[in-house]
């Protein structure tokens, strides 16, 4: 039978206040990114995405990334040493870690959150101090990457399990890359489309860029959002076109 | 033979900023307890503590704190539910193993800082929470108590195994607390005066009170401080005064 | 005519989060008090909402708080010496005056936030500290007190202009304070109710307490919140029985 | 008489944590450049600052900063836009008008620090925006500026007072800026050498730069360090230079 993962970013509030749908998203995905405290979350978010993720069958993933809670991890900071940038990976993954296994859990895997990701994909330097880190840390542990990046290239050069995603609303240009967010139509808001979409690059193991190219890639989960009532719905359509296609959605840890 | 520990705080700077001797102190102390993040330390400092500490032969530990790098863990937060408080200690232990893992390292006790230390003393509750939190997170983990106190009774209660440490260079009152710091003579200055009175306390096992009362107790560390030239100098003195009576200075996690 | 003032909290998100329908408020109320980045609050908001509440008439406070983001300035902190509790506030003071000058506005009111204020409304020394930065800062600034306790006391003898206030959704105790909101009760649910409660303490200038109990004080402004839908719409059905009842609802400060 | 401004960032240390020798400086210097809590600083040490400078008859300035504790304001911070740049130095400029305001004193220049600075000197959008912010908020304040580069050339566009400053310690390139700390060479570090490279550009009005080349230039004012020992020294030597050579050393704003 045919298999699929389906991520999401969860646990992105910080004290009082919250981010997206964690409870509706627990609902739809199997390999949640928890927010590890250093562009949001803390212990106790923590603590609660763990437990419920755990209770749902869902994994449990560390989304690490620079310091940076006013910036959401957005901005892009410069100057940090890769070797440094290991440091705060470690940090990270083992806060959550630590979380984990105070509730009898383990982390399954590792994506990077925002700015680190996007610069990791196209940074060999940067690629290469990520996959140390997580394999520094554990070695047992998945590395999240977008296929035919700097990261993916990085994570099999450590010799890590790879977890590779394609996004179920954005577009890619011919560079594998996802089109930047300024750009006109770089964001897909209609569910059905991304859907369908979704379950072309899936079935066919390639992504399609704006200019009709398909790039042959291995696809293993897909990341969907739960920002808004709307992401909500659009990560719902895209589980739901999945499994009437024939795929098990299910944890590409298990 | 006779053994004892000594600690010491250390990694207590943050970003830019530094505090205390810690290359002085990782000569002197066997066991090191580390800040991670919450009232000092961060992830490039925790990294170079650990690895310093383990090129030395110390003990590498946890300091967790209160979420408060402006008051450096000093102020007392009230309004934690115990709960909570377990969740804190849990990510900042795992934050310390994930750095310690990444670098083949262990952590072998968690100490909690500052005020968190001060309230769990003498709040049954609190010291509970901190208890479990060490339990839960890794029961193999030693956790550092004030011979007499609540902490010592939560981690009894809870099967750790207790590190039971003094203060080279505090007096305690006759509830066997520590003297509080604004009262005369609370803090002792006097290096050689402040190993003689170690030397008593670890030989006859007794915690010496300001009205001269001796409460016994256990004894298996010396808490010595390294923020100044003359608490660098007093905790040579103390280990030299110790080795001078025929004590074995290890680390008691050995 | 007889006049009320309505105020509320605003501003109080973070980075990318969001706190309450501050656009939904500032069409209710007459005085809003904007969060200095202390507990929430950045400059970007701070220049929104002072750029908004100017657009709407609405007069432009300061609500300076304890240093806790995490805690959003809930939890007690304990010792700050009052001497430092004035530097706090003259700072976020300023901060916000810098922003409202940079658009040609100006601070015209002080209302302190959360535990701080909660703890200054009972203590005389915290209170004075309080109404001293306030004067030093600017002696124009009119402070906002809870008519009865400390807080009023302390700014009448450092001779500033007061705007006393009631909570439109909080019940009292015979001491003048908030019923504590632990206790069943204490917040008000029912927009008709609460309304209706703050139209008698308003027209006979008292503070009826839970026991029946009428305190005659002054009362120049109604508190209302904006967190959820219920309690914009209990704003609205407050500012409604008001100016049905004959008040005009304008700025305490114009 | 001849004229020369020294000025110095000050008050750079964060709750329990210091930085530089700000005492000795203030002997020394005529104007301080105070951190305003976004790369260091907090309401006490900025109180203290002000109070002090005031008391040394050393004029009192903002250094506003990214919002970067952790990096102490050198990381550069991309995908700020200039509106928002305006907004965080209104906030900081603010917030020390509020401290100044308490103690009875006046901001009279604004500094902007690190990567901030660094950025806007070669940056025109980010330059304008910087001294829009500064003339928005008060336009009184003197603008700090390298002479040459985006920063005066935005300053002068705004018609703010501008002090233009060279560096005592740091070599320029044909390019009229710094030369980049990590080429060798680009710090000076023996104090006579600086002090007469300092007397030779001052007098001349010219900046040297590596090549031999002389760029003509207005010099208001020279920065001087005061991290270590040797740094306060150096600044001094810079004075002690200055006056020998008939130069009155007395704050450009006076």
């Amino acid at each position: 039978m045919k298999t699929i993962d389906l991520n999401s970013d969860m646990g992105e509030g910080y004290g009082v206040y919250r981010m997206g749908d964690d409870a509706g998203m627990l609902e739809i995905v199997t390999s949640a990114n928890i927010a590890c405290g250093f562009h949001a979350g803390d212990p106790l978010i923590m603590h609660d995405m763990v437990k419920r993720a755990g209770e749902n069958g869902v994994a449990i993933g560390a989304h690490p990334s620079f310091l940076d809670l006013w910036g959401f991890g957005r901005r892009p900071i410069h100057g940090e040493r890769p070797a440094d940038i290991e440091k705060i990976i470690a940090y990270q993954i083992g806060a959550l870690q630590g979380i984990a296994a105070s509730l009898g859990r383990r982390v399954s895997h590792v994506k990077t959150h925002g700015s680190l990701g996007n610069m990791a994909a196209v940074d060999d330097a940067l690629a290469a101090a990520v996959a140390r880190a997580v394999a520094a840390v554990d070695r047992s542990l998945i590395l999240v990457v977008m296929p035919g990046m700097a990261t993916e290239r990085a994570g099999a050069a450590a010799d890590l399990t790879l977890m590779r995603e394609i996004y179920a609303d954005r577009t890619y240009g011919d560079n594998g890359n996802l089109t930047p967010r300024k750009e006109p139509g770089a964001v897909i808001h209609d569910a059905e489309a991304a859907a369908a979409r979704v379950l072309r690059m899936v079935g066919e193991q390639c992504i399609t860029t704006t200019s009709g190219k398909a790039i042959p890639v291995a696809i293993d989960s897909v990341c969907v959002h739960g920002d808004t009532p709307d992401s909500v719905s659009m990560a719902r359509c895209v589980r739901t076109m999945l499994e009437g296609a024939g795929y098990a959605v299910r944890p590409f840890a298990a």
